[in-house]
């Protein structure tokens, strides 16, 4: 049996025909054109599912379903998007439309986060879980929660927003308007911006440090300056682990899941990045000593979690 | 038909009759002697629960079920308190041994905060909602999530400490060994503490509060002096709702849910509080002029919540 997964983006649609061993078998992808028409949007979604389908010499007749990882509120029991941010959606009916478009019956949606959230629950790190969490670690802090082998987004859909829990009142100013958000502590960007106040502190008082050799700064620059014994760069590594730590902790209090796993950019740091946070969050965390604890994992699909988890909400 | 709900507490076990009402139609209740052992509190509920079903003229075989709210760590699945702080109970089959001391056959469990939240679910405040989520303002913050209609508690039955979400890192100590808890911002203790607070700073530097002609501060010093204009009672609360809008946000941002009712000492403020904290909540929540939006709401069955959500387990 096939099904498809789309992982629909600002910048790319990325389409993938997915095989019972729920694995990518063909992916194509096109640019988005996020200022064009949503008709058009979904128009080109369906011609990358016939195209995925002519490259592996089936017809999309073959496919049991499709499922679409969209940004925004995604209504999976209407198939509406009802708003998205970077994409001109307001409560568009995707599901029908590419139903109609492609004539494949089934077709289902979910953000982007939770479809992830779901990929990794079933074929990657939480495989064989029933409750998990997802904490997608890039540009912003992504959160997918699986309660009962589910897809959990609230009554209104637009829940599991895990970057915008406030853990600093009053702290760091969040895209979102809030201030203190785990995301500005905790994304990618929060690293690099530590990274970069951590260079200016450095140079306004002549501390030496190697971080200010590289010619741009990353995610990476300030782990592989500690790595390479530079203390400056150990001192932004262990306070952004603080934080993400701490935003841990809080989520096991709340959903005490087997698993949570972590994806993104920043996980490509792997096992040394867990060995960091679990000590923290062993010692913040509720249950130690008397029941099972949660397991913290790096995701294993990487970017195509989104397409799988897509795939296999049919 | 008749159920009987158990609220056991550090101080009190209260055991009521519940009828198909889902009103209490008898309650009984005994201190619990916190330091004796497991056997002889479990053997006082068997008593309290003879003694409500004596009163009301019925007999423990007309009872189609007890539900015990127990503090701590409560396995709802297989009937074991894991570990309770303030009891002598490590993994205790609680269910089995009243059970046996009764001769009911359904004994079911539940944590005390989410057996509240379970009977404000079913007959308080989010009656007819199949997510949400209570809080408990008391001397701790409590916390009870309802998912689909079930209790939601993690795979180890140690979720929904709501209390312990961290709201501001390194912040101020909290009971359970972390700094900056919600818990201790949001809880009655915190405002106390607040309150403690802005009275010494009046003192200290000579400015004019009413809150000092006090005998004794409690968490209603604030709120009665601003409310008889009281600029120094005004500060404490406004800090204090500031705080609790904050996580309230955030427990929106997670779970949308249909109604976050509200318990516990501090609510009954009743409505002012609600009207104090929505527009806090709806400036930083998630979901604002898209999707319906969750209800705020004060909770409606008191110190009675416990009993009818354990009894209605069953």
């Amino acid at each position: 049996m096939y099904r498809i997964g789309v992982d629909l983006g600002g910048t790319n649609i990325a389409v993938g025909l997915v095989n019972d061993d729920m694995k990518i078998q063909v992916k194509k992808s096109l640019p988005t054109g996020a200022t064009r028409p949503a008709e058009e949007i979904v128009a080109d979604i369906a011609t990358l599912c016939r195209m995925v389908c002519d490259e592996a010499g089936i017809s999309l007749s073959d496919v049991a379903g499709i499922g679409i990882a969209s940004p925004g509120i995604a209504n999976h029991d209407d198939g509406v998007v009802e708003y998205a941010n970077n994409l001109p959606f307001r409560k568009l009916p995707i599901a029908k439309m590419l139903s109609e478009l492609t004539g494949v019956e089934k077709v289902k949606i979910e953000n982007d986060a939770n479809a992830a959230a779901w990929g990794e629950a079933v074929a990657g790190a939480a495989k064989g879980t029933k409750n998990s969490v997802m904490i997608t670690l890039g540009t912003g802090v992504g959160g997918g929660i699986i309660i009962d082998n589910k897809v959990y987004s609230g009554f209104n859909y637009a829940g599991g927003e895990l970057g915008h829990i406030v853990i600093e009142v009053d702290g760091a100013p969040c895209s979102c308007g809030r201030k203190g958000c785990w995301e500005a502590y905790s994304s990618a960007t929060a690293l690099i911006r530590m990274t970069q106040e951590k260079i200016d502190e450095c140079r306004a008082t002549g501390r030496s440090t190697i971080m200010t050799d590289q010619p741009k700064v990353s995610g990476r620059t300030a782990c592989d300056a500690m790595r390479a014994g530079d203390a400056a760069g150990k001192e932004v590594y262990d306070k952004y682990i603080k934080y993400l730590a701490s935003g841990l902790a809080t989520i096991i209090n709340i959903f005490q899941p087997e698993v949570i796993s972590l994806g993104g950019g920043v996980s490509n740091e792997g096992q040394s990045l867990i060995d960091s946070l679990l000590p923290i969050v062993r010692a913040e965390q509720y249950g130690g000593g008397v029941v099972p604890l949660t397991d913290i994992r790096i995701a294993t699909l990487g970017n195509d979690a989104g397409i799988i988890g897509a795939a296999m909400l049919n």
